[in-house]
């Protein structure tokens, strides 16, 4: 299968003012966005993806000075890819808070001319999905074939069907939740104070300061990958396997350097992380996590809260997957049938955990792939 | 039940050198003990208690100055408890670099006059047995009626099998398992990482600073939390609620301090673990805790490993305990079958995960009520 190729990123710059869940504004923001395929002539055939933790706008394909910076979900989106850019339209965006060129903490605050550091803004999926909405607008959609998503990028995806239910074909959410658990916050909550608690953060204005939180991401890191691969798939990755056994009769070294090769494989995620993430986005991102809740408004009725959707849905979940397992789909799952609405339900067999959806594993391929004829040919119609 | 009251912990002293699995030796060392109940004429009716990452030798009752600090498995040891103590005489030793009283970081090395810190080897499981050997040989105890423990506490008991087969009556290992997973190890580095990188570390000389790595122990300690309670059990006792609900139409305060209750709960445990535990000593016990695999001097394989056991086995878990899951119980369970042990095995629903061990759950006691009375027996004959 050809990967698209070479593709570009676009800033565009959005002027008015963004009124956040939390009762402060953004004035004037900028979005770093990346489109593959064409807009048909109805505007009818694009496809929003919605990024998660560290990814960004840079969906697929590589660019023309970079040809090793290969697109989170090139796997996913393509020519003849699941998600065809022969057949549609595909946007990337970056979203709010993010390090990737959107504006967020490391962009200078028109008010003060020095970066926003610890007064940008908190940023909730609802904000990001009001922010998209204009990108929508710009490029004269006002109906999405589909939003698409894993994880926190399926909270977005959900979020789109409740906040503009007319403007939302088909709703494809993967390995997500309506909710973390207590859990799922308390991994994060141990990041955060990770990041918090590192005296290189400088309560959050480390820019003025020349440095970074490093220790305090890579913990971060180190803790959000434990949770992103399963048990199971850890094991078969690497065991009790050492790193570089002593040669002695116990051949353990018996100190606290890396001995395991999961610590090596560990350490080297946590400082690959913290040379290219911002500390800052980090706490920004697990808060927009902690947040989501559409049930909350509701008593926590999700039956309630997507009362008023008007997608058909596609929600897709893996069996290893703890961060976000199977059950928390199902909750979903059952809210929309309370409804009667058009849901396609995938529980897919693999053994790599939360980041199977990011994998090309041909079953859950071939979900995605049959689901996308189906709204091809509706757009088609 | 009435606790066993007012104990006293006594420091026994250890002249003789203690060869360690590293190849490093341990000049004389001390070993804190707390003793309950009468040791019987003919010395037949010892228990040895062994304890787990943070825990100690005060196992039950209170000191009579302390009269809060109740030990730690009180609710199993004492008269008409589980572990009776107008039956049996229980011991519970301070493990081998700790940081409550026994020979660790912490103290004076002879040879420089100067706290260990970095510079106290790193100790093993099996040193741990070798140490508590000793004790066994001051008390005049050939064989204990049982060793049991429960976590890291129960490797000790079942290494306690394997090293001195003739000295183990039965062996009592509670949510414990042969060997740490990929993932278990993960969890402990990061862990470490936090410390390490704490820069109030000091390359762990922190005495001589007069500081110590709060931050870092901080966040060893609330990802540890995390592994010891169930998804359920967060879930039950914290769900989704708030800390201080703002009182606005959406009640999050937006910002990164503690906003749900499952989050104060985790920095709590973490500011008192950090004030009362010892860096050293936190990654001398998780290195540990990496290092125990019995199997490990036999190709992986635990069959051959318990082939000359001679104790009887209780080896209990518990449904949601996710850190050391039933399966890893049963592994062991299954290579003593292979050699025709007797073995008792309960797999007991409880909802509180790893740290079930340590409650006083109905089901859970009466297992363990019912296995003592039958040593009990057996001592009695």
């Amino acid at each position: 299968m050809e990967s698209i190729g070479i593709v570009a990123p676009h800033r565009m710059h959005f002027p008015e003012p963004l009124a956040l869940r939390s009762g402060a504004s953004l004035a004037g923001y900028d979005l770093m966005v990346e489109t593959y395929g064409t807009l048909n002539a109805a505007r009818s055939n694009a496809v929003l993806v919605c990024h998660a933790l560290n990814a960004s706008h840079h969906v697929a394909g590589v660019y023309a000075d970079e040809p090793k910076n290969v697109g989170w979900w090139d796997n996913m989106v393509g020519p003849g890819k699941p998600l065809d850019t022969n057949r549609f339209f595909v946007i990337g965006v970056n979203n709010l808070g993010s390090c990737f060129g959107s504006t967020g903490p490391m962009s200078l605050d028109p008010a003060t001319g020095k970066p926003y550091g610890a007064r940008f803004p908190v940023v909730t999926v609802e904000d990001w999905v009001n922010a998209q909405a204009r990108v929508a607008d710009a490029f004269g959609i006002e109906r999405f074939a589909a939003v698409m998503g894993g994880s926190l990028g399926g909270m977005q995806a959900l979020a789109w069907s409740l906040m503009y239910p007319d403007r939302v074909g088909h709703c494809i959410v993967i390995a997500s939740t309506p909710k973390l658990s207590a859990q799922n916050i308390a991994f994060n909550e141990v990041a955060r104070s990770a990041i918090l608690s590192d005296p290189d953060f400088h309560g959050g204005d480390y820019y003025a300061h020349g440095v970074k939180p490093r220790r305090g991401l890579r913990v971060a890191r180190m803790i959000g990958h434990i949770t992103y691969l399963s048990d199971d798939d850890m094991a078969t990755k690497f065991g009790r396997a050492l790193r570089r056994p002593s040669g002695g009769a116990d051949d353990y070294h018996f100190s606290f350097d890396v001995e395991f090769e999961v610590e090596s494989y560990l350490r080297y995620q946590g400082d690959k992380f913290a040379d290219y993430f911002d500390a800052n986005t980090y706490l920004l991102i697990t808060r927009a996590l902690d947040y989501f809740d559409p049930a909350k408004a509701f008593d926590g009725d999700l039956t309630a809260a997507v009362a008023h959707t008007r997608a058909q849905y596609l929600v897709a979940s893996f069996t290893t997957d703890w961060r976000f397992a199977p059950t928390r789909s199902r909750e979903l799952v059952k809210a929309l049938l309370d409804h009667k609405r058009r849901v396609t339900y995938a529980e897919i067999d693999a053994p790599h955990g939360h980041d199977a959806f990011l994998l090309d594993d041909a079953r859950y391929h071939n979900v995605l792939r049959a689901y996308y004829e189906r709204i091809a040919e509706e757009v088609r119609a």
